[in-house]
């Protein structure tokens, strides 16, 4: 069996952001209609040495590929000057099984991943002249989300919220140097913004509802596992839309399932954000909005092979 | 990332009866004393292509490198000229998450797995002085249980029962070019040997416990998934020793499983295979012994990492 390693140079290469944001976006539609195979992920813990490794699969019904992602957080590799981060995509052929390749990303695709399904629900559901976001968080997806983001719309101004007010600041000089006007500030002025999005470890919310008071979309990436929280249960009560990537997924452990367990928000209030992309919305008139994104492994298989596709 | 990939030649230029054999007993011990971690596998369906891909990981508590095994099954690749079976094997570190190596092994690795689990524990409960044995099945395992146990006492005669005769006239020619006296035999000389083995992909029991009368030994492998079954429970009623290579699977979909819902037998009634290997018992003594083998995933786990070791 000759099987390519495709490694991270290799796959940047090709991976352009209209080549993800399409794959993300069919993926999503994909598995808003039932349309995608994800089966529950696979867990290994290593306590000695603060690691872990999650094993997720996918396939999109139809496709030629499916994939196996292996993503490993190993918490003490930064003093061995390691990344916390590893992983690879294996690619397989979905009519005889073979591996096709592997994709040794180190993370990548699913941190573009999660950039691409943030940023277009984002843009669906932001009003038409809404040019002030509001970033909390200032994390590697704080800054992703803000850039792809800025690769669908113009962004006038970004205000980010951290509790790491010296993370907050780099990441505003980083965001700065690419022409974006960036700047600290404080949880209430970000979170006023008329576009939000928290991109946090957050385990309990992030701020009171009030505080969200001129928004009118809100996006939330960081309630990727079980005990985690971003958004007050009360924001869910006063959405005219809430859109979840997955609805039992987001019903479990995202902060849509926040809110229905304190009684903020009915259990079947939401709608498929990739409903939102195919259908469409008029963002100036939808009232607020909330995006519960908890990640969809549907788009781990649509990017991998899109990213394969691309190599050949 | 570099990623170095080992082909099949290469895996098997270093793969020897004697590291995997090594390799699994010990992986069976750990696994007896819960020094294991095997998280529950994950699966996808290809109906379309009549196909299923499984993912198992492992780790066995301490050992430096974790795995992740892909394993898929297509039933109609023989109609395009490819095998049926086809995978790989990933090979992570466990300090750190990071992969070291890919194990292209085409599936081997898991087929030398499950034989040399199967030797180990026929040999360890088959009384000193029988050499005579006893296949049911006449696919891949039949041919490798035979083989391997070989490799661990002397083998006088082998009769080969299988439902497709032309293929257990086939095993037996390649028997006997290993230099085995084997021959194809009825279900009832092959059952009533002294070491009885089953690698069959049965759905129900392949003959009465009746037909077992001359056995000391059965080991059953051919239990691997939920609705599969072998040996019939009024055999476990009448066996003195059960030897589980994991109770919960085993009780779950083994023919230990089957026999504790037909009544025959209790429960808790069976031992670990690794303590067996561990312990020793006289197989002299020992009356009827049965061993029920439905896989492991910490020896895919210590089987890849001795090969990488190997190689190194």
């Amino acid at each position: 069996m000759t099987l390519p390693v495709f490694d991270l140079p290799q796959i940047a290469a090709v991976a352009s952001k209209p080549l993800i944001f399409s794959a993300v976006r069919e993926a999503l539609i994909a598995h808003a209609e039932g349309q995608t195979q994800v089966p529950p992920p696979l867990h290994l813990e290593f306590p000695d040495a603060d690691g872990d490794c999650h094993v997720k699969a996918g396939h999109v019904a139809g496709a030629p590929y499916f994939t196996v992602k292996v993503a490993a957080g190993f918490y003490r590799n930064a003093e061995r000057g390691l990344p916390t981060n590893s992983g690879l995509v294996l690619v397989l052929d979905a009519q005889t099984g073979v591996p096709a390749a592997i994709l040794a990303d180190e993370g990548w695709l699913t941190a573009w991943r999660t950039a691409a399904a943030g940023a277009l629900i984002t843009h669906a559901l932001t009003p038409h002249d809404a040019d002030e976001v509001g970033i909390l968080g200032s994390g590697l997806q704080a800054r992703l989300q803000v850039q792809w983001l800025g690769a669908l719309r113009p962004l006038r101004q970004v205000r980010v919220w951290s509790r790491r007010s010296e993370a907050a600041r780099r990441l505003c000089e980083e965001l700065i140097d690419g022409g974006v006007d960036a700047a600290p500030a404080t949880i209430e002025q970000a979170a006023s913004m008329p576009c939000v999005i928290t991109a946090t470890p957050s385990t309990r919310p992030l701020a009171a509802a009030a505080a969200f008071v001129g928004a009118k979309h809100v996006t939330g990436i960081g309630t990727d596992l079980p005990g985690k929280a971003e958004l007050p249960p009360q924001l869910f009560a006063a959405a005219a839309l809430v859109a979840t990537d997955d609805h039992a997924q987001c019903l479990d452990h995202g902060d849509f399932g926040n809110a229905v367990r304190a009684g903020a928000v009915d259990a079947n209030a939401d709608t498929a954000v990739g409903a939102v992309l195919r259908d469409g919305i008029d963002p100036d008139t939808a009232g607020l909005t909330i995006a519960d994104l908890t990640g969809v492994g549907a788009t781990d298989a649509a990017v991998a092979m899109a990213v394969y596709r691309a190599t050949q």
